[in-house]
């Protein structure tokens, strides 16, 4: 029974890896959150010794070895757990090490100078300093889906990177759907004669009450804080080294609580699904989370499916009207719901509703498929994302800056990312679909502040997997059907179109 | 010139190993100050493995081999910050590699499960129960002296891991004469008709007003908060990962501001230190603080030397007053000044004032010196540790909890450290009356808040020499002279005098 000691060789290898990366992520917190800002040229060397490191472990030969000889011996007598851990382990080996060091380097080079070449274009609003380096980037990534996936399409293979197991064949109809039904129900909205007031939402909200209230909801929701904390950085993110040890941020805006809470209770999503990895071998890739959409279908769960929902609001509306009296003085739960639910076309993704906020994701995913497929050149790409912009928002971006220039992703390389956040809402909106059916009292439950059997649902059914499924997989066995963005329209229809008292 | 490629080699693996020495007091800091409680299991492991690769990169042998052929080349090439990074490196690979595996893992094992047994002990009053692990760290300990310095007598060799170059010879009649002289001026201070009064330290002192004046004296003072921070933890310390990232702690308690205040001021010492080291090279060994009792000097020296000075308290107590109104109403900058320094002896090493507490490390020393040249017997402390304590401060500890299980440092095998911080205070003084004759108007200074030439001096005479010099040289260049305990005892008693009305 070799494969004995080759498995436990392997775990050995893997948890050193997985300790080393909490570390890193750890670190990573520290910087966003704690690090005094004269440190960042010491820590960055620090970082960059602990990712050589890392990278000597992830890439050491002796674990192609061992896996080599695990997989030529068979597995048929693992369990499922110790079979995932294999399969993971020569995913991440193979992605590790099928990249020539010359690509690996070039790509880190560019990744790091790329940033302050794009704060420099947004900040002149000169999208022509930007295109060289979107263009460096595109064959980079193009080479590197070579290396990686041969056998994949170039830009499946990008996206295979954030979404594993999902192509163009499975996103494209989606998105075509997508469109059909909301760029004209978005239309009808606009043009509705009622439009939700949410002038009270504007005003002078308190910090420290602001901290206190996020505080208290994101633990109702579930949220350990013997196994994490809370804390304020420029961009609100879940991060910590550890299942143990998740940490959650967000920004206060003294004018504006709606966006700090809501932050709160997205990361709080995230946050729960760190929290809820399964109890053994919480070192190994079993255990992990799976995609960056399934990720985010739990923020978004939370965010969208329970906070922005009216049960949610009218448990927490005299809660928070006690908090900001005169603020919301005179205010029902119900013009709360609908002031927070407010529909709006806007330049800027990461402000957007969620009726708005797919098609921005659209776009980029358009823009990115044809940037792959040659039908697009990077040279034209304000013309065309303005165009887009027009035709699926109505609106046209003023400058580059509030337009293609907007998000960091491009100047990280970061190309098939972008799918995943539409691709989070869509799975939301399905287990949220599953779990009414399963659990009959689940607006009830929201509507007391009962959160226990929606949080131990989702410990359950996803959390506790890790990478035991594909994400197809989990949500065929979650929900009985395969991805199904129906579910989600209906959603949205059914909601704005109440909000909106359209006919 | 082979040497410069060996030397390059040499600093490459020196500066990995300090960026993951800065990496894990980073991960140290963040466990004391900012893990939530549920992490610490996931958290040791991290560390361990962390642990494990700079065991392994310190004792590569590849660092064996380029030491020995620079040391074969000679180095009289060398600049001196070179030859001080190569004299390091050497020890430093020698103390890491002469210690065999078995007894390296026999003291991290003991030192793990000691810690529990001593809580146990002093829990239960129960000298018996930690007695066994006392004598087993001490043949461990005195296995590693020979190991590590075969030369040097057993407890000198433990004395040169916290204060090289220091040894008993050194030690014992300069901690002779502070017996000959303190213990009979204790006695007749306790006899003084002038006792000052310090009831007005007691009362109810905010721990955000607490907060800011302690932010606000440490910034004064000259600690750089965009290259550090100040928080809170259960034990004040001065950690960070990097001369640019220092970060100082201390605890607050409601009904005493000074013992908050007094930490903040003695970390703010041991961090102008670290914030001090020179500009060049600050990942090689060259740059590091030189040892813990020349540590500890800066930091009484801005404790005792200057914040407990009256100069201090009449700059500093009309700010007080202002913050702490109703406690400080009818109080005179002298009764403070006097309140601060009472001198009282007690059980507690850590709650001794600076008259008292050398008695404190000289029982200490003299029974470890006991231990180690077979004169005591672990069995006999309890009894010994008391007799001591009657005759070097007449107080008899009623509890062996408030006399011989009081520290923490014997449970981790921390022999010949306790010196150390009596060493610093008569280094604090010599060095502070050095500086009042080089620059006269310090005093002054003081009284109006002017810090900066004293920062500047300490910079100059003592943080930026990193290691370049043995702590006998560089008391020797600074001062002119040895280490002379003289400078403390006049120092201690004009003071005290002064106080307690002495003629």
């Amino acid at each position: 029974m070799t494969i004995d000691k080759n498995y436990r060789d392997l775990v050995e290898k893997l948890t050193e890896i997985s300790r080393l990366n909490g570390i890193m992520s750890t670190l990573s917190w520290d910087q966003e959150v704690m690090m005094p800002s004269g440190a960042s040229e010491a820590r960055a060397r620090q970082i960059s010794t602990l990712a050589g490191i890392i990278h000597e472990r992830t890439t050491d030969p002796q674990l192609g070895t061992c896996l080599a000889a695990i997989q030529k011996e068979g597995f048929g007598s693992l369990n499922t757990l110790m079979a995932c851990n294999i399969r993971e382990a020569q995913r991440n080996f193979d992605l590790e090490t099928k990249v020539p060091k010359r690509l690996a380097m070039e790509m880190a080079e560019l990744s790091s100078s790329a940033h302050s070449v794009w704060i420099a274009a947004r900040k002149e609003n000169k999208f022509s300093s930007f295109s060289p380096v979107l263009k460096h980037f595109l064959e980079l990534k193009k080479e590197w889906a070579q290396c990686v996936f041969p056998d994949l399409n170039p830009y499946d293979a990008n996206i295979d990177n954030f979404e594993r197991g999902t192509t163009m064949a499975e996103i494209t109809p989606i998105f075509e759907l997508l469109k059909k039904e909301l760029i004209p129900f978005i239309r009808i909205i606009q043009e509705s004669e009622h439009q939700p007031a949410n002038s009270f939402l504007q005003g002078s909200f308190p910090i420290d009450k602001q901290e206190a209230l996020a505080r208290k909801i994101s633990q109702d929701i579930g949220f350990e804080f013997n196994q994490g904390r809370m804390d304020v950085s420029v961009h609100p993110f879940c991060g910590g080294g550890h299942p143990t040890d998740v940490r959650i941020t967000t920004r206060y805006d003294e004018s504006n609580f709606i966006e700090s809470l809501y932050a709160v209770i997205h990361e709080t999503g995230h946050g729960l699904y760190e929290q809820g990895r399964m109890l053994q071998e919480r070192d190994l890739p079993a255990s992990e989370s799976l995609t960056m959409g399934i990720h985010e279908s739990q923020s978004l769960f939370w965010e969208r499916m329970i906070g922005q929902s009216k049960f949610f609001c009218a448990h927490y509306f005299e809660t928070i009207r006690t908090v900001f009296p005169q603020n919301l003085h005179g205010i029902s739960a119900d013009s709360f719901y609908q002031a927070i639910n407010i529909c709006k076309p806007d330049f800027i993704r990461v402000q957007a509703d969620e009726l708005t906020y797919p098609l921005h994701i659209i776009l980029r995913y358009e823009i990115e498929k044809g940037l792959f497929d040659g039908s697009m050149n990077v040279d034209d790409l304000p013309e065309i994302w303005n165009e887009m912009m027009m035709q699926y928002l109505g609106i046209k971006p003023p400058t580059d800056t509030l337009g293609v220039l907007q998000d960091s992703h491009w100047s990280g390389g970061a190309f098939g990312y972008f799918p995943s956040y539409t691709l989070g809402a869509i799975y939301a909106c399905q287990f949220y679909k599953t779990m009414q059916n399963e659990l009959p009292d689940t607006e009830k439950n929201i509507e007391v502040g009962n959160f226990i059997p929606i949080k131990a649902w989702l410990n359950q059914k996803i959390h506790s997997q890790g990478r035991l499924y594909t994400p197809q997989e989990l949500v065929q066995r979650i929900t009985g059907e395969v991805l199904n963005p129906n579910h989600f329209i209906s959603y949205l229809k059914k909601k704005y179109t109440a909000i909106y008292q359209l006919s």
